[in-house]
């Protein structure tokens, strides 16, 4: 395919290393040589999320919307009730999917470019009775960044039995993110963002009492998503035994293999470091030398793997920069849709000085003079 | 990876074209060089399923199970009585996942080897009242292959009603299935077996009938397998319109469309043929120069993609086949899983004679004296 500089939230442009493991041969699903690999990358999923020996990291082929459904067939039976904190479409959709599956859906919609202040989730909190909440860590479609970590201090101290579900598709290997520390129950995330590897898989992690409500849930909802199917799976496959409940992308999961192998080479603390100054970098320009808006309030609220940026004519800046060889995304916020663009700076093009991507990308929005 | 002949029924070899289709950069999902991929598959999907312009072709990231999901997600409703008709381990995992959705399932299963009369089928339909009946064109457990053809016309005789499912995993691309010509419903493959790609794509063919359907139930049991939500999406791409639900696995696609062009351009006819001589020519070797004797319990019910044969030490010679370089699969059904081996022929090991894959395995076999 064509040489552009892809700067998209995702997919994100890959390593040469990550790309010659995804052009490879077929191996058998059950040979000593898959089964390493993917042992290796169960393994390496629970470093870069933080999480400890009694998590369960779980890698499936499918896009990351996938882990919506994980979450809501396996923690959610009909008429449970979820607090969805909403900084976006991706936040929306989410809900959506968790009614699909029967769940009684409050939404705490944040105010556009804004998250929802902690002292009010405290307050919807405090009467109880609510089974799950779900974070978005970073909603794609605005860059607003929650702090993950206070709102898991506020959810632990006022309604301790939720469970805790954050979405890290955008945020996992450039936000920081501490499953265990935090007292994450259910985090997913997916291989096309910040953890560098090609799209097709779902990429998760469960907390142990995740995974006792899933394994006693009277109902089910889904069979693909079973995680009473899957988790003897992958632990065999970590401890490097082949089991089979269906067939493992098995390119994908070599290519993620050598994706984890460069974040944790390069350290996780640092590559998120990285992609939190190629971002403050980017965004400082836009707005200081620019003179330009971004759609997410504040420094505070502001993702590190892209910048949501309000511009007067969204479709001739994404054609203007097309021309120049730079891909970027449109808006993706139902009230602002027509109103901004959206840079991606994840994996590579935020960790590789030498490529200058987002140099580049500054400098052909510089040109256009907007 | 490590240059072995992979003899598995899936993932099976793949051409140097596709794998260097495979091993490209990501590109935007929403690109028009990705659109005008994605459009090209969809079409050419339609042409191997041997659908019409009326039939809907869906090609999602996930492993080949999904398609039971899409088939019970969409197209049951609890309560609602389904016919399964069993050959094998497949079979049975797909009852099972038909079940999860609330489905009544009643099982019609062959003896070991076999498949069930089409006098039975037709007593048993008679009544009335079965929304769906499936049929697992070939188990890959047992290399068994059911008269898809003949139990259509049985089901539009008796029960014009029933919706037909066909479960052509182990099948599209290597034996004759004609979709709209035999009037069937939904059918699902997926992409590391006959039609040569990698793991990691589901993909599959619904008629009018099916999609009207899936567009007219009342619930939803899944979310990522929504056809309310996908259809309009598959429909945007192959006009060549980006459109977005869930982020499809792009190289996993562009390795898709090479693979599909690759059965295209050999022709389908030609290329099912192909399998047959070559499975033909495996199956006579093996019983009438080795002796041995295979699972299929005779040549019309026998699959063209895979062979299933009774061994005294099925262990000890996949170890002996694997020290040569040879890598073939155990046995997978509950009455017999030690006692036979499994010998995938699909997609390049089949259709490319230069590689010698077929002639190999049999020469290994042969050395080992059963």
């Amino acid at each position: 395919m064509t040489e552009n500089i892809l700067l998209i939230p995702g997919p994100v442009v890959i390593s040469n290393k990550v790309q010659q493991a995804l052009g490879t041969g077929s191996v058998s699903h059950t040979s000593d040589e898959f089964v390493a690999v993917f042992s290796s990358v169960l393994k390496k999923t629970r470093q870069v999320f933080k999480a400890g020996e009694s998590s369960q990291p779980l890698v499936l082929a499918g896009s990351g919307t996938l882990g919506w459904d994980i979450a809501a067939s396996n923690l959610i039976e009909t008429g449970d009730k979820v607090l969805v904190l909403s900084t976006g479409f991706f936040s929306d959709s989410f809900a959506e999917c968790l009614q699909v599956h029967g769940a009684h859906v409050d939404k705490m919609t944040a105010p556009l470019g804004g998250v929802v202040p902690v002292s009010d989730l405290r307050a919807a909190l405090t009467p109880g009775g609510y089974k799950v909440i779900t974070i978005t860590h970073v909603d794609t479609s605005t860059g607003v960044m929650n702090d993950v970590k206070e709102i898991c201090k506020a959810v632990k101290h006022v309604s301790p039995e939720t469970l805790i579900v954050v979405d890290g598709v955008c945020s996992v290997g450039c936000e920081k993110l501490e499953f265990e520390a935090w007292g994450i129950d259910y985090a997913l995330s997916a291989s096309q963002k910040a953890l560098g590897a090609p799209p097709g898989l779902s990429i998760s992690m469960l907390s142990e009492r995740a995974v006792s409500v899933a394994f006693s849930q009277k109902s089910q909802s889904c069979f693909y998503t079973s995680l009473k199917r899957w988790i003897p799976i992958m632990q065999n496959y970590e401890s490097r035994k082949a089991s089979y409940f269906a067939t493992p992308a098995v390119q994908l999961i070599n290519a993620l293999n050598v994706a984890l192998d460069e974040i944790l080479e390069h350290g996780l603390e640092e590559r998120i470091a990285k992609h939190w100054t190629t971002s403050d970098w980017f965004k400082n320009k836009v707005t200081e030398e620019l003179g330009l808006e971004l759609v997410s309030a504040n420094a505070r609220v502001s993702a590190h793997g892209l910048t949501a940026i309000y511009v007067k004519n969204p479709p001739e800046v994404i054609s203007a920069l097309k021309n120049m060889g730079i891909v970027i995304s449109g808006g993706l916020h139902k009230d602002i849709q027509g109103e901004y663009i959206r840079v991606g700076h994840m994996g590579e093009s935020a960790c590789n000085d030498s490529l200058q991507h987002i140099q580049s990308c500054f400098d052909a929005l510089k040109a256009l003079e907007l």
